[in-house]
């Protein structure tokens, strides 16, 4: 199978002392739910012989592999003891020049804070061609399984993506108040961890406590469950609802437009601390009954 | 099919006159080649009786309908004559309650600058549930098709999706000097036809002229071409090239992360207007061999 993408320009060395390697595909399983996987991921399942997957893949996107094929877990949550990532490249190297047709799995996009672009570099390098396989990132379709557009021309002009995470020194701490002046709706992946942090410095930088927010873990999972409130309120609700990794936050008036907004109350009526609503999948529904209005 | 996302709140009415009407699904081609689609966007496909379809969907994603369902074509381009967005709600509506299974297809994502959170207002309000199937967005996909990761921990935090099309006041212009000063890869959608003033704001900004740049049109499809060079040399690159919407623009560090850019030459020991490289789908890979690298 020849690489199907620009970035597998390095395909073909005339040069090669062995058979050229298979390209190896960095394959993005979106958030959650198996189906939310693109053909072309599916396609590149269905031909591997060896997969490496992230501790974020559904375990329902390994049905789509062969029997015969290969599963090796290599995950690597924030924090926690995991797979160094130069194991994981050199693995991968070595059972591409063996023959093996590697997909390297990964949760939502391999090139949205996904590590993709270090792997396809270190693949590349070592002269073993690169197809990337685009999948659903979780700070997109997390939110829209809230029913809440991240953009919408109603309230705002686009989008920040933006990793909470940061190094052992907080070097590369993103500009939080830059960003909470940029007027655009935040998306804060790996976020949970810092939150009492980021919030404040949002709010330092001049975002209102009563701005619309929201958080959702395990998107698109039966797992699935979120909060709806202020920027004020998020921490206490975080913390009382026992909202944890993975899990995507999002901050701006944009939050508005999600239908459990409505369901959540009326936070700008209420108190900032008690402004919150929080369900599991279904439960948003129940409420709805319960209140006569479904 | 009952509504399987919250989305879908408002789906059984007890009191409602007529049978309920079944959930809209409102669906995210993604950025051209149909093996892009979800499954779950194939599911949808396929149950459908009435698919309202966008210009920018490619039509080898309507061969997953079935034979029998009806196509309409509701495009609505930039700048040019379309169908009004309150027509396309309304029928959308009107057909719901008349008992059709419709699918509103767009390209994309339908809640990352696709108008679903407005389409999915209206359909809430007309009492029609709702079903969003996100879709791989362009100025996520498109920037892959590069080999080019739009976040990568080596260069940056971060990405801002923002669009480059404004109302016809130009009150709604994004705040491109602090996008400029945010230090995140920026990705503006609908940016060509003002990519004069949008660099000249970003320059003003303060963003470097020698800050790496990249333009994608068509991505994932057969027509794809790109050029890759400075933001100096961004506006000379396109009109010398042709290039034209649909397009994404990326600026920022991590464009030197795509292979392309080695491929383009050198782009900073060149003169900015020179510094640029663009090519069709395959002529990097010919050019490689020209340069007798691959």
């Amino acid at each position: 199978m020849k690489p199907d993408t620009p970035s597998g320009l390095q395909a073909q060395h005339p040069a090669a002392p062995f058979p050229a390697p298979f390209p190896v595909h960095l394959v993005g399983a979106g958030p959650g739910d198996p189906e939310l996987l693109t053909l072309k991921a599916v396609k590149a399942l269905r031909q591997a012989t060896l997969a490496l997957v992230d501790d974020l893949v559904h375990p329902g996107v390994l049905k789509f592999l062969r029997r015969s094929a290969r599963v090796v877990h290599v995950g690597k949550r924030g924090g926690c003891a995991s797979t160094p990532q130069a194991f994981i490249e050199r693995l991968m190297v070595a059972e591409a020049l063996r023959g093996e047709r590697v997909v390297r799995l990964k949760g939502g996009d391999p090139y949205v804070f996904g590590r993709g672009g270090e792997e396809a570099d270190a693949l590349r390098a070592a002269g073993v061609p690169v197809v990337v396989v685009s999948g659903l990132t979780a700070g997109l379709a997390g939110p829209a399984a809230l029913g809440l557009p991240v953009t919408d021309r109603r309230h705002t002009r686009g989008v920040v993506l933006v990793t909470g995470h940061t190094g052992e020194d907080g070097a590369d701490e993103p500009d939080w108040p830059a960003l909470a002046r940029c007027g655009l709706t935040l998306v804060v992946y790996m976020g949970v961890a810092r939150l009492a942090h980021i919030v404040a410095c949002l709010q330092a930088g001049g975002l209102p406590s009563h701005t619309p927010a929201a958080v959702v873990c395990s998107a698109h999972t039966p797992q699935q469950r979120q909060a709806l409130c202020t920027l004020g309120a998020l921490c206490a609700t975080v913390q009382r609802e026992g909202l944890a990794s993975p899990a995507i936050v999002v901050v701006g008036d944009v939050v508005q437009a999600s239908p459990h907004w409505a369901v959540a109350g009326a936070p700008f009526s209420a108190s900032a601390a008690g402004a919150c609503g929080a369900s599991a999948p279904g439960a948003a529904r129940e409420l709805l009954h319960a209140l006569g209005r479904a």
